[in-house]
């Protein structure tokens, strides 16, 4: 029998970690780290420092790093996840066979919350599904929304109104979703902002959440949409990848 | 110079408390802890609780208890609420002056994440705007969406689609959002998804989530609803409060 832990591990800073996640990580046989090729090799680090910093120097975990399976960018984006996740899963189940032939813990650190657009329940339960006795468990961890609203010191809803989460992609085609007096966008590969009607709208943005190059602007969007533009863009250029997020609001928010 | 901290501490569960939270605690000279009446004194205790486990034996943090001041149920919601907010950052001022007339660090324990429908950003914000020399932090803590998601083991998104996070009033007024594939929903005084239609959407609820009294209930709605109706009354009668929270989807999430 296999415990695995998907284990929330907030966004880079070690100080988002709960003490669930900390006493998660020290009680794993194994921990499997994801190498997800060279541009985010930041974000490897990262999650090496946190196993260096948040292990007991007593522990026994044996700390794996492997290959993530690349997605296959020629087919349409479900089919291609589809075959991804199945990719993954079996990488997955053969770390565990040899790493772990007679059962025992392993730890998988999510980024953020594993609830948030994030593929690992996902993953996780192909194994489960194809009969193999994978006991799954899910220690939550700070998402990059609430280190986005902590820094910025912004409620993520409007006084008693709903808000809406949803993807770069999804705001470009269908602009401000219907029922939400607050959006938060994730998932942006660029300024699908710029898209939406200038006037009365305000944004709160944040790039590398939780780390130290971490970096926020905010203001009505009719101010700081070229700023954003341009400063993604030469962050982009200097590190070699960027992560951001960004809540809107058609009124200020407090 | 006054530093307020609002710190999350999740849903009472003291191991989904953040590294993060427990120093904020620890650096506090005085931690404000509201007492909100009769039905809900397992929270006050849950607080204190969590204060005493978190607390270096050689800190100096003086625990303050105070009555909050109640809302009028007489006035309209939002006017109501105004007057709510106005009454309370008068009393936080009160407890300022009186236990730091020198300025010092304030902590005050924010249940989940300050984030979510939560009013402590709002009642700071008053502090500020009144010219207080008072600096606001905020550090994140796991909701209590992410401890229903987590012990369900289910995603808040589906598959690179948005989600909707509502309250129980308005998934009443205005049934199921129109660009969300799923919905959660919080502050509902019972059974606002009885007004759904009941085939093809799915419902996990989950009540004092975090806490020893935990209770989850999943299913087609067509299946558990009664059940849900039935459970929530019951354990209502035996706590003297509830507090639940569930996720609406129109396909199973996995
Ligand atoms: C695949 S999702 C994973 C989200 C993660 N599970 C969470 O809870 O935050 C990646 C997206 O999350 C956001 N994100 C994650 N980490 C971030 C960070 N440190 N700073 C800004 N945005 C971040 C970005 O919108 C990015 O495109
Ligand atoms: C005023 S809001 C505060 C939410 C809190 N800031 C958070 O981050 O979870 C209260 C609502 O949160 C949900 N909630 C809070 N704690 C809960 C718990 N332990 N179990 C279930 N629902 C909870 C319920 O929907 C409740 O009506």
């Amino acid at each position: 029998m296999i415990t695995l832990s998907l284990i929330g591990i907030g966004t880079g800073n070690p100080d988002h970690v709960t003490l669930a996640a900390v006493r998660a990580l020290n009680s794993a046989d194994v921990i499997l780290l994801p190498r997800k090729g060279e541009a985010k090799s930041d974000l490897l680090d990262l999650r090496r420092l946190l196993c260096e910093q948040l292990l007991d120097s007593a522990t026994q975990a044996n700390i794996v790093e492997f290959d993530l399976p690349t997605r296959d960018a020629k087919c349409a984006y479900l089919s291609a996840v589809d075959d991804w996740h199945s990719a993954i899963a079996r990488v997955w189940a053969q770390l565990m066979d040899k790493h772990l032939p007679n059962g025992g813990r392993v730890g998988m650190l999510v980024w953020g919350d594993p609830s948030l657009y994030d593929s690992s329940l996902r993953i996780a339960k192909r194994l489960t599904d194809s009969g193999r006795a994978v006991e799954v468990k899910v220690v939550p961890g700070i998402t990059s929304l609430q280190v986005l609203t902590a820094e910025h010191k912004i409620p993520l809803n409007a006084l008693a109104e709903p808000v809406q989460i949803t993807t770069g992609r999804r705001l470009r085609e269908r602009g401000w979703p219907s029922d939400a007096a607050t959006v938060a966008v994730m998932l942006d590969s660029g300024g699908a902002f710029t898209t939406l009607p200038q006037e009365d709208t305000y944004i709160w943005w944040g790039a590398y959440l939780g780390m130290d190059k971490q970096c926020l602007i905010k203001g009505p969007l009719s101010e700081v949409n070229d700023e954003i533009i341009e400063r993604r863009a030469a962050l982009r250029e200097a590190h070699g990848w960027i992560m951001d997020i960004y809540m809107l609001a058609k009124h200020p928010l407090l």
